[in-house]
């Protein structure tokens, strides 16, 4: 062990407080509200060590976009490999994917994706963010669904449930809307499994 | 005729020409942008009429939201009873949903929504709104399918197929999500079609 390793993990430790801070202003506080100095202060860092890490706001919150969907889409695959196949596998993924469409980390997106939509600077940043996350999540549901994706109507079936996930996420941002979403979740899960080619 | 009503007729033009551009500016320039002024210059109406209609911001924008929504419903209820029975109908209605979802009252809603999420006294005034807007929404479905809103798993469906179509509506805000929503829609309208319990 050198003496540079209790530095470099402190400086770790530091960034990952930031990013997490980061997440959980913007999906409470809302865009306007999350800048550098805001999430220093949430997370109990020095605006002079936030500035270190990430000199620009935009630097700030893409990094912690991104950081944060790489550790939930792990956590998703972990997940995934200990569900149970056969009966009630399809509704047992679909309500996982569901749940990191109602999570705090797509509320913050919702509000970085919405400023983007009237600040072109901000677009041309958060486009290939968006497309990685797209690619990233259809991956996984595959993955999980065990589905075949060069099957054209399973693909298709796949991504509907991913854009039905997304919309369920955006009627959960004023209101709780769990109790009304585990009926649909329930529904689409039956008919995903109805629909989808066998054999998987 | 009296005397009064070319008068009233211009007010509810100038009303009309400001709701209009409080929308286009809700949807190009964002939530911060859209002031009052901002919506009257837009117009071309002169700030003071501007105010003498809509007080304060949350009143045009809440407003504007209700307006335009109702008259999208009537535009989408009068196409309905022109599109033909038989195959099809059911793609051509979820293409009708899908439209509103990716226009640009939408695309106003999404700032209005998202800047409520981290503004409580907007909330208050927006989810009365959220819940009279889905209410409708479901309503036209269900009459433009001619489904049995009775039914549990009619009823789960029209709103799984309102959730895929605001998913949808979300992936259209950065880039034109058109191509890839064309085959989601087509394959959606055939698994509803299946799924739907006859007969309807």
């Amino acid at each position: 062990m050198t003496s540079r390793e209790p530095k470099q993990d402190r400086s770790r430790a530091t960034r990952q407080r930031l990013l997490e801070a980061t997440i959980d202003c913007l999906a409470t506080q809302g865009w306007d509200a999350t800048t550098v100095t805001a999430a220093a202060q949430r997370a109990g860092v020095s605006r002079g060590a936030a500035q270190h890490h990430f000199p620009a706001r935009e630097d700030l919150i893409t990094a912690a976009l991104e950081h944060m969907f790489d550790a939930r889409m792990a956590e998703i695959r972990a997940e995934g490999t200990r569900l149970p196949d056969g009966p009630g596998r399809t509704e047992a993924v679909v309500t996982r994917v569901v749940d990191y469409f109602t999570g705090d980390l797509f509320k913050a997106a919702l509000q970085v994706w919405t400023a983007a939509a009237a600040d072109p600077a901000l677009r041309e940043r958060i486009v290939p963010l968006e497309a990685k996350f797209g690619r990233t999540v259809h991956q996984v549901a595959i993955e999980m669904l065990g589905a075949d994706d060069t099957d054209p109507t399973t693909r298709r079936l796949v991504q509907a449930t991913l854009d039905m996930a997304r919309g369920l996420g955006l009627a959960d941002v004023l209101t709780d809307d769990s109790p009304r979403r585990k009926n649909i979740v329930a529904q689409w899960a039956k008919t995903l499994d109805d629909a989808l080619p066998d054999p998987r």
